[in-house]
């Protein structure tokens, strides 16, 4: 089932504004919701509207809230976001760094209080988009377990990067686990086991049972998702958590805000950390030349030997530009679950039914 | 077998002298490379040092360089090494990014026409060590092939981050392959099978043979080294690759020169590329509040439930710290092959034999 892309984007432009926010603010936390949609990242597109609405409704999200420069210099700043949308204050938070790096060659911004921000590879691409580089990162609530632990520790903490170049921009996304918990809960949904070398369950035994871990998880009863990498030192499971580090240090050990592990603990806490940077090009040379430099090393590793016939070697962020193209064209691919979910938001808003979009199949 | 810290050290610097290094040059080089074997990282010590003196004797690296400023901003500068000895060049760029992080906030400083740098953790505990977050990364050649592909196109290209902490900095240091070849030439001597998801075969296909890849890696055959996160999307493989790519882009992108792919086609060539970046605390708070910030992260991680009784649960820096007390009390753990050609060299450079230390058991 699709969903048209124009009609849907301009539904949440509705939705968000019932529930209060002014056009600008509506219109960014619509856009970035969307891109998760275009880039194929169902797990944090409009099917996660239902959370959102949640956590506006209970106050997790203050849509009045008015987030505060609280330390500043001229290539950094920290925002605590008091509970703001956490697209909200970080489209201004990326924007902010962008100014910087346009004045000073570099901005580096940190947020603290904010909420779940979508994906991390839109605000890296803000910068790109500029001609810079753009890095993005999140804590989360504690979903992986460091190596040699049970316990749930670190957030998902995605780290995105992205840097302008032809055809098309470089923008690495990932979660420093091996996949998100949203893989988790498409294989249980399935009722499938998850391959080796993702989860541990509550004992440190590696699982193949995803609803178990889930359980786990929300329970905080022990285990949860693995490092990029894997269980052990040998497959590499020390570096996956050291990247995850490296997202909690300039996330919540910059901004001031909660690690990973103590963030969540009261149902309606708003206490995700962020970090956003712009890097001008010209800070290494003339930026046309920068561009052209990485151009062409995308476009050699595009034309590397495949492994096998048929497979396809990509770059990081091109997958995404080709999704996108099909979503604006067939529409934004989802299931009756998240259409019912829709439109139980929009009826509750008294949104008028001729504006929520028909279904194609 | 093992050989006395300190008088090891009064031999490399008598060596690097004999070569025609200045005083201030060869103990910057010998204490870059015993940091390697301080950390347990035998591939990048003295073990390493036949390597070292056969690119010296040979011209690779020019023992009188001087490196060059290309390019530079109050935040930024481009280094070109023109054939400098790595470690050198590497101690002058980050000394200069400190520098610049000491007047504005931040310093990053690339570098071309470089040589092997050794561990590039080193570089990073440079800047932790005056309070500031440290970044170090350098290309190599060619072992990586990307997911996907089979021809090696990127090097193991490490990333490192060290920041300020209480015992101990937080360092992390990991090559974004699963394994260095390091590593593989460990298995190879022990006529071993390598686990499954390190390296890849001529012909694309999984393999466990680490001597037939080693082969191959240097005739250029096709196969080598899986990235972090293994040969498939399912594993990660692909973020493994990403982090792979984002050190070329901060390596031999900004600073001009070739990929990992296109460096060392010359047997004499000098093309590696460096980058370095050294950040002041005080840009995100007062820097007191953010080193008792991590050192509380650090110490809560420690404490973490193992997995399993008896198991440990590290942070990045820690082990390397505890090797280097047993290596100041027991000394450099060698093989017979490294104490023969340390020896030799000592010889050919008519070093006194007293000079040279004697092995304990």
């Amino acid at each position: 089932m699709y969903l048209p892309y124009e009609s849907t984007r301009t539904l949440l432009l509705h939705i968000f504004a019932a529930y209060g926010f002014d056009a600008e603010k509506s219109e960014g936390i619509t856009d970035a919701l969307l891109s998760a949609d275009l880039c194929g990242i169902e797990s944090h597109g409009i099917q996660r509207m239902i959370r959102y609405d949640d956590a506006i409704r209970r106050g997790m999200v203050d849509v009045n809230a008015v987030h505060e420069i609280v330390w500043e210099t001229p290539l950094s700043a920290v925002i605590d976001a008091r509970r703001a949308m956490g697209q909200t204050v970080s489209v201004a938070a990326m924007n902010l760094a962008i100014q910087k790096a346009q004045k000073c060659g570099i901005g580096m911004v940190g947020v603290r209080n904010s909420n779940h921000f979508g994906i991390a590879g839109y605000y890296a691409r803000m910068a790109s988009a500029q001609g810079m580089i753009g890095v993005a990162m999140t804590n989360s609530e504690a979903i992986m377990v460091p190596t040699n632990s049970r316990r749930a520790m670190l957030g998902t903490n995605p780290i995105a990067l992205a840097a302008p170049a032809d055809p098309v921009d470089f923008c690495f996304d990932a979660a420093t686990t091996v996949v998100t918990r949203g893989k988790l809960e498409v294989y249980n949904k399935a009722e499938e086991r998850t391959p080796d070398g993702w989860i541990l369950d509550a004992d440190g035994e590696e699982s193949t049972d995803p609803g178990q871990v889930i359980r786990n998880i929300i329970a905080r009863a022990g285990g949860g998702i693995l490092p990029l990498g894997g269980a052990c030192e040998v497959t590499g499971g020390h570096k996956g958590y050291g990247f995850g580090m490296i997202c909690e240090l300039f996330t919540s050990v910059l901004s001031g805000g909660p690690p990973s592990y103590l963030s969540y603990q009261e149902p309606d806490t708003a206490d995700t950390s962020h970090y956003f940077m712009a890097i001008d090009l010209a800070m290494f040379g003339p930026p046309d030349d920068i561009r052209t430099r990485l151009s062409s090393l995308l476009d050699d590793m595009r034309a590397a030997t495949p492994a096998k016939e048929g497979l396809r070697v990509y770059v990081h962020g091109e997958k995404e530009v080709e999704f996108a193209k099909t979503v604006h064209r067939d529409g934004i691919p989802v299931n009756q679950k998240t259409v019912a979910e829709l439109r139980e938001i929009a009826a509750r808003l008294h949104i008028p039914s001729h504006e929520i979009p028909e279904v194609s199949e």
